[in-house]
């Protein structure tokens, strides 16, 4: 590709290596971006340079923030006697763009999976035992993806938990919305089946 | 999203500013990148904002080009009596890559539309008829969209060329590779029957 400016070169090779960008979607969103001009293509630079900046764990969930404490963990309001368990922060961000939850959270920043060499230390699992075993915890609910890692984290942090008196949920597993009965798989059935609720 | 931090926020909006990248990807990629080391977000970040500098339009052909004159334009190897005219670099680019062709380009940067407001005086045709007059142009191929702007642009072209001896051409049009007749649009295979070639 001798014929093609380096800078250009070069910004396809970074922008292939995002995920789901394949060779020809990098060459696109760069040829968009040339024809842009300079302040915007800055405006995305920057805005990529500047992205861990000042960024810290939260202290208390784990999750990114800005401050110390996370604006969540700050926020009187939420009920600090629910805790809800998720893998990362984006599912934080899915969870908390339904408001049908006002607890607080916990970012595990990961799941327990040997095949990846992923043990419970290299999560924030210690950190959540700790809150747990404060006092002020009354039910962890674990939103975590429905896999084998899943149900093995869930079930190493219930173990570590068991001393203290806190109720233990998970979020309900079934037919999503839209979706169609004869074309769930087994599993989902057997789950929505044995998660049935009165109307 | 007031529980999201600054600058998270800030570069998932640039992400989603790009074609294709809906707020869901552009959430997914700023979430990639902050797992990746701090130096391989740099390189990402860097390579965008340098990706214009010290770029220049190749004064022969109109190519995006780190030089005055482009590594086509420059290559002696490379025939000065075809010149095949390209929408785009991205065209260029494609067309390249088959290695099928010898001569030398043009890149017109557009197309003419008047729906669009793009008129002849907003592409680089002026330039490509002056390379016409001089002389040392025998073929010109046309290598554009097969749509009414790619027919209407191209017929303007030929319109201002008609005075010098100058063949003109246009890529084939018909079936692509591993594509079915049965399934060939009408337009399409009315372009394939005219256009066929002896065996």
């Amino acid at each position: 590709m001798k014929y093609i400016p380096k800078n250009i070169q070069r910004a396809i090779e970074e922008f292939s290596k995002l995920p789901g960008v394949g060779p020809k979607t990098a060459e696109r969103l760069v040829f968009y971006l040339l024809k842009k001009p300079s302040q915007d293509i800055q405006k995305l630079g920057q805005a990529i340079n500047e992205l861990k900046e000042g960024l810290v764990y939260c202290e208390i969930c784990k999750n990114l923030s800005s401050e110390i404490r996370c604006d969540i963990c700050n926020n009187e309001a939420r009920s600090e006697e629910e805790v809800c368990v998720v893998e990362d922060a984006l599912d934080l961000m899915a969870l908390e763009k339904t408001g049908a939850f006002k607890g607080r959270y916990h970012v595990l920043h990961g799941i327990i999976s040997p095949v990846d060499g992923v043990g419970p230390d290299e999560l924030t699992i210690h950190d959540l035992v700790l809150r747990a075993k404060n006092g002020t915890l009354k039910e962890m609910i674990f939103a975590l993806n429905p896999s084998m890692e899943g149900e093995a984290t869930a079930a190493y942090i219930m173990r570590q938990i068991e001393p203290y008196d806190i109720k233990v949920t998970r979020i309900a597993r079934g037919i999503p919305m839209g979706g169609h009965v004869e074309y769930a798989d087994s599993q989902t059935l057997k789950r929505a089946m044995e998660g049935r609720m009165s109307y």
